[in-house]
């Protein structure tokens, strides 16, 4: 049983790490999201469809989680704002330890909204409490209506749960209702919008959630 | 620095189990393949669509690896095979161990091939041998063809590629000659069909590499 105390050594390690970040970045005056889905649910393009509508009213700080490459980085970098790319060498989620180290390089007090990219994971990123404000999770509908019985964590941890890929709901055999309510019934608290990033559908939706989280937190 | 070696201790421990998983499913004449994907990406729905085809010619097992649900063994076990449900608690991947458990469960000699699901993940399914003949992984097209570059430990290790839901092609951003190059740079050697588990296309490319590699390995 040795391994199961060394995860909770380290899930407490986390956790601690995790407080020290939510301090600091209050302090600073920073609301963090942390953006967590399977691979491919489109969390890039969510962040490529958001920094625009944001980027005059906040200053935004990226900070990409990717196992080995940074071209989401390069891709989000190219909108203007600034991005951190941490390359977590195969490990599949990000930590607190990873985003402390982050935080080192941004100017903090130039940042009003950080926005994180998950390592593209249902299972592990939801472990990993990384100081944010609020856990956002991307479900593609392409991915089945069965995702939050089978990965029930995520949709537990998040406070924000966004339908992507809704544009193709006619050509794939997805119950959204089904989806929502099995979501809701792991978590009564969760808020949920279709959206597609391709379309733009939903997208207002989301901006708007985001500027009241940030007024609730008072960042204006 | 301890955690990396619990890793390796870990890693080391699960090489021995799959080893001897190995020796023991050759004795019994098996051949054991491990299907691996991202959530959602249709490992039960091909699951569905090749047990039909085979179940006259090879006496089929089917090991379902699962966070914690067992809807996925309910609609496997429905076709009329023998079907083991690992429930991980949890973990993000399936290791020997468990596979070690699940073994004493099936009559070996009543067997001659034997699939196991692995929980929905790019990342550490692709860590951990089982003790299989072949690893077999499907790629979502819905998932993006950025992913072999992304998830590449994945498609190095896997001898098979199954492109799957390309009936969809039409509706999604998914550059197919991108993702096949991309694949082979990781990988030379891998084999890649397009399948689609909705519309049957490619299945019968899937069912003959299975006859094939059955036949390599004698089990007939």
């Amino acid at each position: 049983m040795h391994e199961i105390h060394v995860g909770e050594d380290l899930r407490d390690r986390n956790r601690e790490i995790a407080h020290e970040n939510r301090k600091h970045l209050k302090k600073h005056g920073i609301v963090t999201l942390n953006l967590m889905s399977a691979p491919g649910a489109g969390k890039t393009s969510l962040l490529v469809n958001t920094i625009p509508r944001l980027k005059d009213r906040y200053r935004i700080g990226v900070v990409e989680g990717d196992l080995q490459t940074s071209t989401d980085a390069e891709r989000v970098g190219s909108l203007g704002v600034d991005v951190f790319q941490i390359q977590t060498g195969g490990v599949c989620h990000l930590d607190a330890a990873m985003v402390h180290s982050a935080l080192h390089r941004f100017e903090l007090d130039a940042i009003d909204l950080l926005l994180i990219e998950n390592v593209g994971n249902l299972v592990c990123p939801a472990e990993f409490d990384l100081g944010e404000d609020a856990r956002v999770m991307l479900l593609s509908i392409t991915e089945g209506d069965d995702k939050p019985k089978k990965y029930p964590l995520m949709f537990r941890e998040s406070r924000l749960l966004l339908m992507n890929k809704i544009d193709l709901l006619p050509w794939v055999d997805f119950d959204t209702e089904k989806a929502k309510r099995e979501a809701r019934e792991i978590n009564p608290d969760i808020e949920i919008h279709d959206i597609s990033c391709k379309t733009g559908e939903g997208i207002d939706a989301w901006i708007s959630w985001i500027e009241r989280f940030c007024k609730r937190l008072e960042v204006t």
